[in-house]
């Protein structure tokens, strides 16, 4: 099995000012071509750690993929270790990254500078790759089995997560050319609504009786449920889509997607086109699942608004939540999630809405404890409530809630929601 | 220099499923200490490679703290793996732990079984600290000359977050008892509105005459503005407040907190137990900047709620924008944003409304272009409105417009919003 090692260079990783996204992006994509990531490595912006911790990974891995340290101001360190660790002789100018370069600077307003055309020079033993979004070229190193014993590549990408997105499908484009992958096909259903041991127990007796060479992982994430990933690693892509049939079938509604989606890119796709709009009133998730909502591109196609009723007064104001409602039933109820759901719906005239009402914080009233929350979600088809209890602090109870909130929706607008 | 090394053990980070997020906070607290973190590892849930990984840390560093790879279905292989590195001889249960499980199972409703007893055994050679978010506890080793050249210490915590988070200090102070550590005073600045580069040049003729022993640090973050961190290595704290003065002088109503406040925190405390309220209307932002500040804890006091106008007709049939205003200026503009603003304060009846309207994706219109937002703010004192441009994604502008509207909504509050 093909190794790799993923390194972050950056002073300002280890003295926790950042946290590395990277690193889990790239792992994800190295696990996805079946290449096995052994360890992830953070290093100071030093030359001797640069080199030390590289040549130390690049023994042990065939893949090694270091991101960071390429600013402007940086790369004195790090291109210069590079330049020695591969044994260059020069530099040479990237071209193709000299024009990016200027193209990004002029859009800028921008001339270029001498010390921004510094930085399409790279060691004149790398293969290097374009960056679109940035100034820092991509370099790879390949090495044959004379210098670390097996045949080894390096790859130095630019830390700024945007940059490294972008440019990875590059990288493992070239390391398909430059290694022989076993043929992997990966069917992904992302579920919600039965954590892993549940999920697992229902799925026992089909899991028993998958064919050889097709193995099933459990992702789970509290936010987005439980991602499955159904492999084939016989290069037998039909065997694969009748196992995730049979999977889809058994699991019925649990699936919200069959690709990498999250609930809320999940709505998106169900409502983008169909002229069916949504919108949205909050009281214990605060603007987090409007927030959610907007993150998707198109969204104003069918999002209309929200309300985050977070006082009382606005509840019966705004939404035209009934005060008696409130004072008997409780603000955190089945009655109240159902009216600010019918109320926001009204105002906006939206075909669905989604509502919320709970105890996001460590404290509950006499009608219902912390950590509950009461989902409403209303259209043409009525009004239906469901309960939740979580048993988080305040910011991820508020993740949790929305969530659920957003799976409600979602089961609701595909006509499961009771 | 006390050196450290901070591990994560799991095939989860590995494998790309979670970002690691602990090992930020846990070099964040380092780095205050004055302890320099060299380097940050994820291994394997494999016991060579735990052991191989540690060994070779503690071989090079003072401490080595280490998370993850302790639920109750995985203590299998990194509990025996530190037992056999530390060369234990048996194992004793850590009695103060089987009682904090006790309580926390039957919180739960559960029993205390036979596996969750196990939980609280550690190796002899540990000395344990009290896990009181969960069921793992932790366990401290020390290491006297002889076994790696060097005084060394070995933590091993829980990988769970808020266990993590929550276990920290008593870490910390375990560090303390047990390293003599340089006496390091902090002061922190919270600055919004001026990037680091422009900082610097406002900074430099103070920084210049800046005492010896007394160093101030950069830490900049899109998202919550630049940290300033100004600190004393010479244990003389008024020197250190003494500057911290002329520091917050130079930058007048740029610094929006004395201590590590987010924009939001900050605001809380300008309106907790003031009786002044505040409304939030929001377009672009899509419910971020609601959300932001129903993350902090009592909220409810000062925030009545918002509006989230994503379309044009809730714009005006909620808000009361007029439909002339928004064909004439754009609807991102300044007197949008304002009517906006004004709109939601007097649906609310709050104190204060802070509102936004912009173009987050990567088109805008006739009047402005993508990355442009308009931001309203409104008050006893009137309504002010301010435009920002930034070049980034759709997720990232929507962050960096909901910053720059809380700094407004801030320096209004404050009453320096010109």
């Amino acid at each position: 099995m093909t190794k790799a090692s993923i390194c972050t260079i950056g002073d300002e990783i280890l003295i926790g000012q950042i946290v590395d996204t990277n690193s889990s992006h790239i792992a994800s994509a190295l696990d996805s071509l079946g290449i096995k990531v052994t360890r992830m490595l953070s290093i100071a912006d030093d030359s001797d750690a640069i080199i030390s911790g590289l040549t130390a990974q690049l023994a042990d891995c065939d893949i090694v993929i270091c991101t960071g340290g390429l600013g402007p101001t940086k790369d004195d360190i790090t291109k210069p270790s590079l330049f020695s660790l591969s044994g260059s002789t020069g530099w040479v100018e990237f071209e193709a990254q000299t024009e990016v370069n200027r193209e990004i600077l002029h859009s800028r307003g921008l001339d270029t500078l001498e010390s921004n055309r510094h930085q399409s020079l790279v060691p004149n033993r790398c293969d290097p790759i374009l960056n679109r979004r940035g100034t820092a070229p991509i370099m790879a190193f390949h090495f044959d089995g004379s210098r670390f014993g097996h045949k080894a590549a390096l790859y130095s990408m630019p830390g700024v997560p945007f940059e490294t997105l972008a440019a990875l499908p590059d990288v493992l484009e070239d390391i398909h050319e430059h290694f022989s992958l076993s043929e992997i096909h990966h069917h992904t259903l992302m579920t919600y609504g039965l954590a892993e041991s549940a999920l697992a127990e229902k799925l026992a007796e089909w899991e028993d009786a998958l064919p050889k060479g097709i193995h099933l992982a459990y992702l789970p994430n509290p936010l987005t449920g439980v991602r499955l990933r159904l492999s084939s690693f016989t290069g037998d892509s039909e065997k694969l889509e009748a196992e995730a049939e049979k999977l889809k079938t058994i699991l019925g509604n649990l699936v919200y997607s069959d690709c990498d989606d999250t609930l809320e890119s999940a709505i998106g796709k169900l409502l983008r086109g169909s002229g069916r709009t949504l919108s949205a009133a909050e009281s214990c998730t605060g603007g987090e699942i409007s927030h959610l909502i907007t993150t998707i591109p198109g969204a104003s196609e069918y999002y209309l608004g929200s309300v985050t009723s977070y006082s009382a007064e606005v509840k019966c104001k705004v939404l035209g939540v009934k005060r008696e409602c409130i004072d008997t039933e409780g603000i955190v109820s089945s009655a109240v999630a159902a009216a600010m759901a019918e109320g926001v719906r009204r105002l906006t005239g939206s075909t669905y809405s989604v509502a919320t009402t709970g105890w996001a914080d460590a404290y509950g009233d006499e009608h219902e404890p912390a950590g509950t929350v009461w989902i409403g979600v209303s259209g043409p088809e009525g009004t239906v409530t469901e309960r939740r209890q979580y048993r988080n602090d305040r910011k991820r109870n508020i993740q949790r809630f929305a969530a659920s909130a957003l799976d409600l929706l979602r089961r609701y607008i595909e006509g499961n929601a009771r």
